[in-house]
């Protein structure tokens, strides 16, 4: 069982120093512990266990060091900045762990971007060596690339040439949509083994300035200094420690403090539970800080994220989720004011963009997410957001009428999702009057208003309930697999394309379209036959 | 071999009538009448041969009846609109046959849609029975939708609980990105086998109108004049006829009258050339209608779309296409001044339509392509398009500097990308003072004026030419042909992303990986069992 709990003492594969304002987050993987004995991760190469360090150093700088206004990626190896995804790991994974690595992967590089964007955190990839395919990649979600003149270090994306796959970690959108590398340079580039180096890597726009060794580090500090200026993060802490999330784990459940992830294997779906804070909720920045990750929103988004990650990674095979809340309505609609109340406080501008990329998880997990909304429910502002995520949503039309849900200004920007959307502009798209209608509505909605205003699918009353979601559950575990998985990928995407929903439908899904080709899966792909006797051999039949 | 050629009193599948300025396209598929004898036509199903007629249809319509405004698409079986794809076809085509067939029908959806916001042609499509799948489809690329209200008649999208693939035809994307049905709803509506019909399809959104049989014809006619009101195309005619291509075709050339398609099977290459127009050009409308298909863009872009089109289906392992033109660049930028001194001509509107089209069909072909640009070459203008549309271009630095380019206005906006871009504008994406500058620059460039300002992508000396394209393209052919239209997939479309491609990007992407995933055509796939003993068995990890 995969579990993504680490912290900085921890780390077998990362460094994280810091120096007043700038902290230098360095890639030095160990060979012999990657996620499994299968593979060694050499010359930096990386497993899903090398990335969820990665994320939790990412996590921490956020909240532990507001200080710091500027990373530095490098690597403590000598020559060599990171190799990419690892090989051998890719080549005895099956497909879905594939797919889940890569999914993994790109949330994380894409949280660097957010960081950049949300929290004024500035990211300098200084390549002081080799970097190749993922490599770059990571360095492509940096603010700013620095590589090394050494007449050896190069950027490359091999993976086409090499191993018959794309770049899956973004590298081929970030090229062209972000870097506006020009796209027949980008076509070369892409096809080079042994990469683009110097002067010219600069000309092309592939990294943004290069050094000889001698000058390199100087260079590279001067840079982040001048990054570091450039944040509006506070001028000192203290930060909130991120303590561990501890579920208890059970073969049926996983149990946190306000999230419940129940599983029943034999009908292969799962119950996922939020509960609503209870009790005196802090109201100002310094009860805030002085809550730290105890904090409702924090803490329940935190374990809702993990306990989505596991089961992404852990239960393959559970493709219906039925999302519930419980507790106190008003509550949420309390802490979601104090957080909109000052959202421009350092921290609660950490924890609204924390929810925002758990619930972008949420929309990117291949999973059919059905809210069901009970009486005693709390779908009430950034609550509502689960069922506003989930494929659809039923609502009980309860004969007393007190089932209710609520808005909240949460729901009116500070969550969008990775089209760059609210998930109520989604849903209503064009009709940007009927939205700003509904966010001014004054109170709940019970069901029959809830179900007219178009907030739920359905609301069937007490006499169907039972029957109505049960089929519908049932319905949904029968269909393909596959198919819900594509439905769902193109559904929840209304409306415009950004860089990241680009990433994650054109590029992965052609990228998943390949992970399972014969030429590179097959025993003579690419993939396969790489680094071992003999070359690949293709069926030569383009599509 | 599969060709494109048809006419309309060929057509085994459709009639086409016409009254004034409404044109009624009647879908009729003979059942035994499929490209194979494998597979029966039922219920109108359709495979690519019937699609291959309605697409001619739809070019007939404009180009030799300016005079029809709207088109009624329809059936002319009883309480049967159409069934969609043929399930038989599909089960028993290659992942190859499948996708090209996908595309190809995409092509024909958007060239409706196309024909709309271009040419003021309104479309209304008239259910007058069942219309499920790709049959939905087709309605979904018109105008409008009206359908019957006979108590059975429904519109369904039953692919991914039936069949368990996606409907691959833009239905996913049309139903939220075009007719705006909410998310929930349309999840639910796609894994509905009945489909919906009546008062409900219209409040989803799914229809525009219902009306009971007694009164539909005279609803379709009554809207289909009132949409033809909003046309503002030419009150009468004569149109131009599109006459038969007849290329010469041997084993290794397609040859027609100003493009030449040269196949190297050995080395799985092949060689596109266009060549110029040569003597006197017509140069107002009149003496275009005069000319009629044989005006050069017209006839030389016919010719070029039904190149791709045969490349496509017929030569699966020719993976790279070096890209030349010759003869007289000048002439190329004379019939570029006509075209635009006169855009606002019906006819003209429609061959420049025509040549968009053509270059997105390359845009969107699976194949790598070189433009190649040596003395004697006419890469200007509308030709220059090619260079752009490749996927990198080698321009010889003669030592005479005689080798030359040019832009015209038609790079500056006529032949827009599926982006919604020029192929300036997504070349040199943010940099849209260097596009202005571009197009303004007097006269030609040649190959390091070329070169510096970023329109071509390589221009080797006379002493690096030979060797340096011929191993641009020995490289080339020796990759992962998945790779590459990956690759290619990606990086063609930088920039913003449209519904179209979306449904090319997203869309297809998704469907292409279910095409070949076990669940879908594996011996227990659900593809494979349909209509047969059994039911399907799946893999149920989600990815």
């Amino acid at each position: 069982m995969i579990t993504f709990d680490t912290r900085p003492d921890g780390y077998k594969h990362w460094k994280l120093a810091f120096d007043g304002p700038v902290a230098t987050l360095s890639m030095d993987v160990r060979e012999d512990a990657g996620l499994s004995p299968e593979y060694k991760l050499k010359l930096n190469s990386y497993d899903l266990g090398v990335d969820i360090e990665l994320a939790d150093a990412l996590q921490r700088i956020r909240f532990e060091h507001p200080e710091v206004h500027a990373v530095v990626v490098t690597s403590l190896k000598e020559r060599i900045f990171c190799a990419g995804a690892n090989i051998m790991m890719l080549r005895g994974s099956s497909h879905g762990a594939k797919v889940n690595f890569c999914k993994y992967t790109n949330e994380t590089r894409l949280a660097i971007e957010d960081a950049s964007a949300t929290s004024g955190l500035r990211f300098l990839a200084a390549l002081n060596g080799i970097c190749a395919g993922g490599g770059y990649e990571l360095a492509l979600a940096c603010d700013e690339i620095l590589l090394v003149d050494d007449g050896n270090s190069a950027v490359s994306l091999p993976e086409a040439p090499l191993l018959g796959v794309l770049p899956g970690t973004g590298g081929l959108t970030r090229v062209v949509d972000k870097r506006h590398v020009r796209r027949d340079i980008a076509d070369f580039f892409s096809t080079l083994v042994e990469g683009v180096k110097g002067k010219r890597a600069v000309e092309w726009k592939l990294v943004d300035g290069v050094y000889p060794t001698s000058r390199f580090k100087e260079a590279v500090a001067k840079r982040a200094r001048e990054l570091a200026a450039t944040s509006d993060r506070p001028a000192s802490g203290p930060g909130i420690a991120l303590n561990s999330l501890n579920p208890t784990v059970t073969d049926g459940a996983l149990t946190y403090s306000a999230v419940t992830l129940a599983i029943t294997r034999g009908k292969r779906t799962a119950e996922l539970t939020v509960h609503a804070p209870s009790g005196q909720q802090p109201a100002t920045p310094d009860e805030i800080l002085k809550a730290g990750d105890q904090f409702w929103p924090l803490r329940a988004f935190r374990e809702l994220d993990d306990a989505l990650l596991r089961l992404r990674v852990n239960e393959p095979e559970i493709g219906t989720v039925v999302i519930r809340t419980d507790g106190d309505r008003d509550a949420v609609l309390a802490i979601d004011a104090t957080l909109v109340a000052h959202r421009s406080h350092w921290l609660v501008r950490e924890i609204i963009a924390f929810m925002r990329r758990t619930l972008k998880r949420l929309d990117l997990t291949a999973r059919s997410f059905f809210a069901f909304i009970e009486p005693g429910s709390a779908f009430a502002g950034s609550l509502f957001e689960l069922a506003l995520a989930a494929d659809r949503s039923y609502m009980l039309h309860d004969d007393a009428e007190e089932n209710a849900i609520a808005l909240s200004p949460m729901n009116a920007g500070p969550l969008t999702m990775s089209n760059g959307l609210t998930r109520l502009e989604t849903r209503f798209l064009d009709e940007q009057a009927r939205v700003r209608e509904l966010l001014q509505h004054d109170g709940p909605f019970n069901a029959a208003e809830a179900q007219e205003a178009g907030l739920v699918t359905f609301a069937p009353d007490e006499i169907d309930w039972d029957d109505e979601v049960r089929l519908a559950v049932e319905a949904r575990t029968a269909f393909s697999p596959d198919a819900m998985t594509g439905l769902e990928a193109n559904l929840r995407f209304a409306g415009p394309e950004t860089m990241e929903t680009k990433i994650f439908g054109r590029l992965t899904a052609w990228q998943n379209w390949i992970f399972q080709r014969p030429n590179a899966v097959g025993d003579k792909g690419a993939l396969k036959v790489y680094g071992q006797q003999g070359r690949p051999e293709f069926d030569w039949k383009r599509t």
